[in-house]
């Protein structure tokens, strides 16, 4: 079954690009990924292979039945992009302004789509039931996973594994954690009300961009001085918009950010002292303010039977040449939700493409293709052998 | 004459209003205020007046010739609104999102339009000849009196008059001033180039946020510590856009000020120390940068005689109630440039609201209306009495 | 009397520098100059001009009869040094560490010293009385005027003229104003209170090195952000001192510094915000402070009658080349308070040396010691030309 | 044997209380504790047990051997104490103006003596040597560990151990880590050369406080944003000094700090970034500076197997409740020299006194006394046991 599997997978590399890049060229941003979803849907509805639409939002989910009995095994890819204008110069470019595949969510959806499709051809061969969770919204909290739950996309499945291809391991490389391997992710924003003025008269109004620009620097002390340097802690101000003409003093400051931690009490301080820092950072300046701060995803906690399983099948996997054990990433994971219900494992595919390597999020960010292959064997056999383990 | 001009102007105060309240409906940013033009060239086709249109870009001129023989007498109003979110709550609310007459403009329009049309109904009983400049572009450098002058607004002018309403100062006063009486305003437009990244992993990227956050903060020591406290110096960021999704990490800031002086030696240090604490910021955070530092309107250097004729004048203004010299104002306006070319005074006049009070550009920023009467009762008295001066 | 005065006093000139040159190298900080005190009563005594000393302090006061009947006119020189640690390299450079007569007081000591004895030498021939106040602690509030008047050295006295020699103003120049002159100098005084720890923990202290130093970057906003732009303010933090183990977290830190002003709303809102940026930075911290304002000296506000007298007699002193009116300076000076008291006026000797020039309170100041002279003969003849105004 | 140590550590423990006592009262910093070294020599030399002073500087080496042979044993105590003021109110507070043992030092030297004689008393029936190691400058790198090493004090030495009594960690327990324990520490100075001036001038000078509070604010980006957050790092500026007139601007600043690691390229990293921010910094000001950054101790690396045998030993000492792996201390230690050369072990002691508990270096430390005892006998019956291990 294994070079079944593998041999199929490798003969559909070329469609498996194709999708790729179509994605890529049609990139969406979270919760309004509809067309991405309609593709996706019609992939299954040209196949024949019964899913399920509009699952807790966009979500798509679809259902092949091996024709022996067995365990029910879910695999997960996420497909919305992100807020990014892309910089790279390649055909398949982005042709949506300011979003991007820059994470690549394109490439787990083409990986997860050719793998149903090879399953689906495999069925009268297998035992068990494979279910494929296309998830929208992993980038953006609340994200998809929780509410495609709640909808019952794991209503009935033994075990879930899913995986991230990263432009910053090498290809053929498998990264695998048990316990924790991926951090709490929260999410917050900021409006600093000042009052607005001609640029020319300072003193008649309150200048919400020196007041913002405080607190960006301020906000730094956090994590230098604050946390426990032995613990892990990431504040991030990703977003500051006062567009204004040149010659105003800016009346409002909107600014966004996210806050990474793996350790509960770590999580509670960053709250806290946020929240401090923002009040005596206004209060010095005059200033209002509001803030909210919303608790994103829990840290991925990868279930340990399942990791080790998970390390085994990928030494077996052709194509792979190392598989090591991963260090914490500050990244959050709507995966963490799925690892809250059902046995699992999360896992890295390593895509480092040829030339120069641009970290996720980033405008220039790309990744090898062929790591797709390795990430759509991994996971097709990890589900296959799953009935057996 | 006098008296009927009052009379004619008092008569029409319902007309300036509603003309006023149109043009604050239906704003345009600098030198995109083309249906304003047209709005002008339309009343000025409707009652027979000669005009010119398209002077020097989206500018207006139209002519009046007196019977008898006399001096070209220049009046000028400006008629662009700003990039600004009308924050009031009033039925002549601005109706175009993100932009409003934030500053008058849309008065001095209704003023000068109705002084017109009241110059044009007496001027069988005048001498001499009255030009009536509606000048697009005040607010955004390289603004709209210097390619008017230069596509010959004032050609065979002899002198020229101009005001501004103004929020601060009380209904019933005009201000003026002999000599300098409104700053140089300079414009800079700063990129900070970071480097991308996962908001997740800062020391993979550059935070340009954090960069530009600093430059701000760095910036106010320009004025507190570098410029000789006995002078008058201003550095505003009006604009500070980096719009992104929470959890990336910046790569690039935009940002745009302005900077104000009155002396050239103050000018050129601002100049100089701004570029030399960019350098410095970005050279800390291994950034890099682009800046621009467009020198824009020179200070308003209003004509002794002209000033000191159009301050008896005013006097005798029925309404005027206080005639006072003005203090320096940090404020620039293209006015400068037609004083660099003929005699002239650039005047306040006071137009402060009952009730609440907000200063020019402010979101909230109205005045009182009747200030328009008394605007346009002491320009076209003083252009009338300039003739026999 | 012009010429004998003159001549006296140009014959007297190396004793003038040598008293001077011995003054710079014992200088004494404010309120504790009493061996210059002891010098100058000294000096008194050995020509038995009678003198009162400890007046107020270290004050002296010595006082020298004419022949004549006339008006009562004081002279003041002040003779204390600053905390600063004198870095020329001359012969005469300070022999105490760490204080430096950084401002100039030697040589106006020096130059009453030597006018003093020589109005005593031609007292037959003069009219009215000679009053010569020698001031202790000109630097440091409360200074040393206010009790001296209150121990009554203006007793009498009809008027009193001052000067301060001056290393950034051309030797051979006096400059005068009339009305303010100088600023009103305050003084603060801010402990910032967090809490010690080992320099390898920070979370478990109150870093109070980064609290100040937020504090001092964001005070430089209410000069550069609060303060009218046409109106004149200073901050300046001149002291900031944790002196601590380098492997510590700093449990205190104790900044002193001075505010400007010549307006009492700017006087008042700069007390007022700096009280403010205190409070917000150390909520933001969550450290306690104390803070303590002292309002100075008074700005300094000559008298019209007696600037115009002493502008008319600059212009007759040999050596005198320039005579024009001064800028705004934002140096305090409690010669301030004696212009509260009587008329008279404070004045400008230039005394820029040769070579390299550096500001009053700079480590390398000096002056050039023949603005002495000047200072002596402007000063004398006023003081005797008075009597005949 | 066990028994008798005990008892007669028990029986001594007043002694142990009078000695500490008597070194916090007379506290000596880093490299200038000659009187403290004095004192050890004494009681030494009162006893008659052998020792060497002056090793290595103010290092202190007794030896005692016992009957039988037997391996080469150290015991390590460091004897200096901080410039920091004690603000403790106890009977035993430090006499010295702004030094304080607030390290706990002294408890060592008094641990460490008491149990010197004890094993002295005991030497009859005891294998091998104990060597007693009295280490100056522990505090202030280079530190006393290396001269003394050089100078010998480990010739023929088999294993070391040293503890030190923790004040945050419970009495009655022992903490110890295989491994890396504690961090590498290095220091820096720097100095900010700005221009002095009168501090009502700020446009004739360069304000070197400015500058300076800037660079501490900048400087926390490092930890925050470019180290990264899985890994540790501390950077902490403990001293700043510029100690003027308040009314003076600041010509320079010292500054100094320290830095905390455990990784080499995180060490690196942070070496350069300091280097890259003050050049940046003093850049945008235009001031100069030098900066010195002396690597400091390395990070302590425990022996496996003596760290295993020290866990053991202290599960059996009376007194001991709680042994437990510690986690990773950003402290520095220069026991770090000591592992580089032979095998051995530092572990904690708990000290928590009852009531308030402050860290160590906090100026109101204290331990609680009773942990002299438990660290004595797991010190001595390591050193004992060893012998048999």
């Amino acid at each position: 079954m294994t070079i079944q599997l593998a041999e199929k997978l490798d003969s559909a590399f070329e469609e498996m690009v194709e999708i790729r890049r179509y994605l890529h060229m049609h990139p969406e941003v979270s919760f309004k990924e509809t067309k991405t979803a309609g593709y996706i849907q019609d992939f299954y509805r040209d196949l024949g292979i019964p899913f399920q639409a509009n699952v807790g939002g966009n979500g798509v989910v679809a259902r092949v039945k091996g024709a022996l009995p067995g365990k029910t095994v879910a695999l997960r890819a996420d497909f919305d992009a992100l807020p990014i204008q892309d910089e790279k110069d390649v055909p398949y470019k982005s042709t949506v302004d300011g979003v991007m595949h820059a994470c690549g969510h394109d490439g787990h959806t083409a990986t997860l789509l050719i793998l149903a499709r090879t399953i689906n051809e495999l069925k009268d061969e297998l035992a068990g039931e494979y279910v494929f969770i296309h998830q929208h919204a992993e980038e953006y909290a609340p994200g998809g996973a929780k509410p495609m739950i709640e909808a019952g996309c794991l209503d009935g499945v033994d075990a879930i594994f899913g995986t991230h291809l990263w432009s910053l391991f090498p290809l053929g490389s498998i990264e695998y954690k048990s316990g924790p391997i991926m951090a709490a992710a929260d999410r917050f924003e900021i409006t600093i009300q000042g009052q607005g003025g001609h640029g020319a008269n300072p003193h008649q109004a309150k200048d919400a961009i020196v007041v913002a620009s405080q607190l960006v620097v301020n906000l730094q002390q956090l994590v230098a001085r604050r946390v426990d340097p032995t613990q892990s802690a990431v504040l991030s101000v990703g977003s500051f918009v006062a567009e204004n003409a040149f010659n105003i003093i800016a009346d409002t400051v909107k600014l966004a950010g996210t806050v990474r931690t793996f350790d509960a009490d770590v999580r509670d301080l960053m709250e806290r002292e946020l929240a401090r820092v923002i009040e005596g950072t206004c209060l010095a300046a005059d200033c209002t303010y509001t803030v909210e701060y919303t608790r994103g995803y829990p840290p991925v906690i990868n279930h340990k039977e399942e990791t080790e399983f998970l390390a085994t099948v990928a030494g077996d996997i052709p194509g792979v040449e190392l598989v090591k054990e991963s260090e914490l990433l500050m990244i959050g994971e709507d995966f963490g939700y799925y690892m809250e219900e059902i046995p699992g494992t999360f896992f890295f595919t390593g895509a480092m493409p040829e030339g120069e390597v641009y970290p996720h999020h980033s405008p220039k960010f790309d990744f090898d293709e062929r790591a797709m292959l390795t990430a759509a064997k991994t996971l097709g056999m990890a589900a296959i052998q799953y009935q057996t383990k």
